[in-house]
């Protein structure tokens, strides 16, 4: 198993501390990539990710956001993001993806080697990937899999 | 907890062999009972036992619907149940609770206190109830229960 | 234009004297063929009959359901589809299409040349059939072809 | 009936040459105010317009879609608005309200009187609001609304 690249963020909303996965070892990560303009992230993943961040004990499972922009740069701005993340009443922390040097893809996004958006990843508790879905995720698969996680003992 | 009481079947569909939860001790069972003209049944609950039985391992995860007729009696026949089973595509065993005697109420939906349809049971490995629920039921909450069952050690 | 041949019905449910088409001419009438255990009848065809009672005056529009039986013929009888009126909330008239002779095709269903359930037929005020669709309709659709029909004059 | 204030736009996009009501006069026009980061917008009244853009032929209908930013100024850009309309695959004709004066009500927003976003306006062949909806509007009742319209004469 591949241990999860820690988040490389250039500006936090939700959150009055930044976060990192360092810090989050011994809880279960549902990282979340999303592009405020993405239909299928508007239509499916973020309102998912909100569920899951009601449904889950914080203490146990961390929701992050992570707004990686490879299109539309200008149109995707933190700005942008702020009013959106206000208008969708989305709570759980996001961090804005640090953007690439001559590539369109941010780093973070490269770092994972995500396809695209929405993109769920699953970080267990000892900080590694054991679920990278790229496209829409059934509730019901999501529930199992991060319950799963929540399951196992903290160190590997 | 409270141990889960043995089904009372008078008949039995998608399964040749008559099922008991005795028999089923060892793996997380879903009972999920309805009635076939309730429309929350149909729109929400029944779909959903559908995609549990879908989803988990049958080694791990035995779905079970149990036909609850409390109303319409005259209606909701066995011979109509066979067609209403067909027409919707249900794959997983099905049993028709025993009629009670002298009251509108089936037996096996009696004896579980049930308040109506859908009711969604979920007893672990070892033959306890763990959940009881009467109504609409979140897939994503549905999902980390079932798992976190699965999860458990057989025995009590 | 074909004119709408009239109905043959065994038994009506939501109505206190039979009807006929020849009685509802000057009116457009909505004629919804269904079978109580077709699911997309219930999850389509019905509810969409049902908003169109709700939204159009019945002095201009008049919906009426049709219980087109073709198989499973144990299963929905005419006890059967009583329960299913009450528990899905259905108000507009239903009438159940006599049986055929010699073919699980029942009359009416055969006289209009119908594939199968849901079929949505729209007859204008003159009494001619003007929509003819089988399968899943549109809302926004088939609300501008019944407003138009009713924007026509009544004698042909 | 109140005669349709000519619309105020700032920039058009999906049309190379700019739209008037009064070129439109002979046609229904069906105005569709939105916001791009309005959730209820998103999920409920720019769909329905993209769907009645679809169905109505455009010699009779004519689709506008207005973007009235009343909030989020610096978030809802002309940049951003066509990032979103590229990714959410609109096709129908949209301006940009012109910015109020002393007031953060756009002004073509202002002349309708609207009281936010969605809202749908339908204004009839001789140029006069005939109907003026904010929030959810139901497909069949809207369906019928713009079919009534295009079957009056022309002339008021």
């Amino acid at each position: 198993m591949t241990q999860a690249p820690e988040l490389a963020i250039s500006q936090w909303f939700n959150t009055d501390t930044p976060l990192t996965l360092a810090q989050l070892r011994g809880r279960v990560v549902v990282l979340h990539a999303f592009q405020m303009l993405c239909p299928g992230c508007v239509q499916g993943g973020i309102p998912q990710a909100q569920r899951i961040a009601n449904l889950f004990s914080p203490d146990k499972v961390a929701v992050i956001g992570l707004h990686t922009v490879f299109e539309h740069h200008d149109a995707m701005t933190p700005v942008a993001l702020k009013a959106f993340l206000h208008e969708y009443r989305i709570t759980f922390p996001v961090g804005v993806d640090v953007p690439g040097e001559c590539t369109p893809i941010p780093q973070t996004m490269a770092a994972y080697g995500m396809q695209g958006t929405p993109t769920l990843i699953l970080i267990d508790r000892a900080g590694r990937i054991r679920k990278h879905g790229f496209g829409a995720e059934d509730d019901l698969r999501v529930g199992a899999d991060i319950a799963l996680l929540t399951a196992e003992p903290a160190s590997a």
